[in-house]
């Protein structure tokens, strides 16, 4: 997998929860920013991408919590682009400890391509060669 | 469905994001609130639960995001377990507009049931009845 | 202190970090959910006076912790104008508990009235007399 | 300033709200991103000294927004220590944009040493002298 697709963060203390481990609705956003530096490697920035008034609204989001992730650990979170057509993409998720490479989440997020009011708009030609 | 089990909320200024709509992560932290008040309505604290030593960890999440909820709306969170047993617990969601009942998001949590230290817990029976 | 100016909240298991109580970031924005159930109470939804082209972003924000607030406690916010201008409006809160009445926290936030592009933008007289 | 005490962010989509810049509230965890990094720079990992039973608490939490910081945003936190005691620590905060250098926002979080229940508890010596 390329440089651009494996983002290393770092868990911060208000995304632990009183059990010491990361809380599962934060592995929504670490998958968030690793498809967004993915685009970044590939060309496309999303705010740009935004600007030219094309959203990527999540429809369907899952995520599968193999072992948790403990407050100030490094994390590595790869991305892979699963498929892509004019007006959807789905992109795969991996999350592991930077420690000791242990697999710590899976998951998966569709998008579907809409403008600005939430109807349907194609991914312009040159944005699908780059993500394909 | 039983009063406990619909919980009334009121979307966030800070849940909101620049498309103007409830960022999709928001939703698992709606539907923890959805499953915390169907146990505190059939007698189960959650919090009193994790001061006994046992916790319900997300082992898998999912939702499909139908239409987007708009900052300041009122929304529904209707919960109900759809199946139990001594160490697993799997609730189901449905996200609805208090304004006109539309459907917004429907979702899944699954849960292990395990000790401070992350070990396999039964739950105890008189939960598993509470919660059948 | 009338009814729209005091606001129940309960501590969400997200908002509490590894010490077990709330972070104290969120702090903030209980008090945003209060100020806004102030302005609605006095016939001001700020989701109306954004609509209208009137932002009210904060410009200072502070806050002293007292006493901690735990995972699922009850708490009261209490929300009062300080003190309004044509363009400045100062909020002061009380975070308390609802079991016991203790203080947990006080906090101020200012406010700027400015339009979309962040410019000022004088708020209208009838919304002065309402928050005055 | 020494390398440790400036920390290089990005502004995340969640952290953006409907007025298109980063929600005030996510200053704050900025800040606490800068404490840490500025005393793990020191050689005072603040996950050990949690570990070893000793809490810093933020006892009081100001901040001054002077320009707004906008999704996908590089900023820069610079720390220092203002003061510290054995009982007390005292941290102040620069946000600026890594694009122009611009001031975005400053700040101050004063905090207490206090033991797992709360009570106060002297920094071992070693700390006091990594932080002056």
């Amino acid at each position: 997998m390329s440089g651009g697709d494996v983002v290393q963060l770092r868990v911060r203390y208000p995304e632990v929860d009183r059990m010491g481990v990361a809380h599962h609705a934060n592995h929504f956003i670490w998958f968030e920013i690793g498809r967004t530096e993915l685009m970044r490697a590939r060309g496309v920035t999303y705010r740009r991408l935004e600007d030219d008034g094309i959203f990527l609204p999540v429809i369907e989001a899952s995520c599968a919590y193999h072992a948790p992730a403990r407050y100030d650990d490094l994390l590595r979170v790869r991305t892979r682009i699963e498929g892509a057509t004019a007006v959807r993409i789905t992109f795969e998720y991996r999350v592991e400890s930077e420690a000791d490479g242990r697999l710590l989440a899976t998951g998966t997020t569709r998008h579907a391509s809409v403008d600005r009011d939430g109807r349907p708009r194609r991914l312009p030609a040159r944005f699908q060669e780059l993500l394909a």
